[in-house]
């Protein structure tokens, strides 16, 4: 697979100095560790900090996710790897922590271990923390075992309530106790048509058929749960909301929020064409669709494919939705 | 190629469904044709009205730029293909024509064509309107010639300049010569990785090996001036930039706003990559960045390949590229 690269090596130092160059006014590193980044300009010191991280190849996930009512910072890792301690610890301490830190990532066990790391750090240094772990994966594990599923694109959700609260000066317990929330009432479904490769390697991270596709991939090209044969996007879509439904238990009069995700490589008309099917496909169950996105939102470098996320809304997740939110990489905008 | 679909000869017709269904406090459609799309809500009667319009396939162009701040009207054609007059003239009627029409076209003779007969029929209801044409494909002409280029990523500062001067009031006569000075300053080089292909089409658009790219490659996949070798990040900065500070006539100290412009498949990351090398290649000459965009602005289908536009700055330019602006495809964050 062709890349605009020079050195497949240093495709992750070279992005990130693009990035750091294209938004000096939004986003600055560390002067320790380029991959500590925090938001640029007066930091606001009545709010908790909003901390997130995971590996690099996702854009805008997760670094995209730093801007005003989002994240404050984020840690960077290689490419599809988790960030070291010692760069979370390092954006922990770039920003405001008065109000506390709120480490939001997704549920990999070796993210996990390197934020937990950094947040004894923190507490050395009396800094108060709280971890949120997002796994609305539904294909990783069952509704049992919901708190062992990967996190993937509903870490997009969390984000979202979780700069709007910090912005109405939520405290930490209650953003923390708010992100759970939203945790628990969401899901996400995702497939994919084609594999990606990771710079410098020889071979893609799977290889697929003309004629087929893969259901419940993750962001990482991880196996989904089975290989079938190309679906059409009623198939997909009916699929994917009977699973999503189910899940999280929705009937008739539920409101909703849908995440439509393309993966890279798959067209926002084909991302519509979609979310035409799966609105059709939750109106038949009545339930209600209150908000809509589309677009990347997370992906995994060039892959084709999509996923499709639920987030069941009550009055105060909605209000939080509704916040209007902006980045150098993706803008949420305000709904009265 | 995979794709996103039912019914391939419904492509167009369900995603346009999809988008009208998603957004609808912002897109609305003529109760007589789907494909004339214009701004949801209360119009403001004292701005000229900004209309464009072209073939679907390349969102967020052209369609994704109706919104505040950009065009208030969208004629959307067959895939790759002329919006028909009537489109074009039910779009006219549907906005407040008080201060009159702006028309905002690519330069293909068939748009061309057609907004001149809305044009002619507008004018026989007493509308007053004005056509710009964006020539901006340095490939696709010499200077000399430069009017008779193709428009292609170019058409995004124009909608951005057009549209906040229409909200400062701007006059229709100085609104049109506003973008066409826009124009005159404008140049955009593109370059191409993997082919598209249209629905329902076998084949893709043209076929090409696994280590060759195409330069100069237009937004629906027509052939460009060379079929070459793979190049790196830095030899694609280099020649673009040497061919587009050349062709404008850049030298130290100007100031520029430059454009990355995914084509499809092509990863943020990619992009951020390529566009630290453009800013270095300028920097060398001592051209001066005062604005990045990055980002998908105008796509082939899911091609892979971007396009690297610049834009030659006055005061003027400068202050209308830094208003803000938002549509349900893409947001520009104002900057004082």
């Amino acid at each position: 697979m062709k890349k605009v690269v020079n050195d497949q090596n240093a495709f992750l130092e070279e992005s990130l100095a693009g990035i750091l160059e294209a938004y000096p006014e939004y986003l600055q590193c560390s002067d320790l560790d380029t991959r500590a980044i925090f938001r640029a300009g007066t930091p606001d010191k009545d709010k908790v900090s909003v901390i997130t991280g995971g590996g690099f190849g996702h854009l805008p996930l997760f670094l995209g996710y730093v801007g005003d009512g989002l994240c404050d910072g984020v840690a960077v890792g290689n490419i599809f790897s988790t960030p070291s301690a010692s760069t979370v610890y390092l954006v922990t301490k770039a920003l405001p922590v008065q109000k506390g830190v709120l480490y939001i990532i997704g549920n990999y066990l070796g993210d996990l271990m390197n934020f937990e790391m950094a947040a004894e750090r923190a507490t050395a240094d009396k800094i108060e923390s709280k971890i949120v772990i997002i796994s609305d994966d539904v294909a990783s594990a069952p509704r049992g075992e919901w708190r062992n599923r990967r996190g993937i694109s509903g870490l997009v959700f969390a984000y979202k309530i979780a700069g709007a609260a910090a912005k109405k000066r939520y405290t930490l317990r209650e953003t923390a106790c708010l992100v759970e929330k939203a945790n628990e009432n969401m899901a996400t479904f995702g497939v994919a048509f084609t594999s990606c490769q990771l710079p410098g390697a020889n071979l893609p991270v799977f290889s697929i058929g003309e004629d087929e596709m893969e259901l419940g991939v993750g962001i990482h090209g991880e196996r989904g749960v089975k290989r079938v044969k190309m679906m059409s996007s009623h198939e997909i879509s009916e699929m994917a909301v009977q699973m999503l439904t189910e899940d999280l238990n929705l009937s008739e009069g539920d409101q909703t929020a849908v995440l439509i995700n393309g993966l890279g490589a798959t067209s926002r008309e084909e991302q519509h064409i979609l979310f035409h099917d799966v609105s059709q496909c939750l109106r038949s169950r009545g339930v209600i669709l209150k908000r809509s996105y589309l677009g990347e939102y997370a992906t995994c470098l060039e892959m084709s494919g999509v996923s499709i996320s639920l987030l069941k809304l009550d009055p105060e997740l909605l209000m939080l939705l509704s916040e209007p939110a902006y980045s150098p990489f993706i803008s949420f905008h305000g709904i009265r």
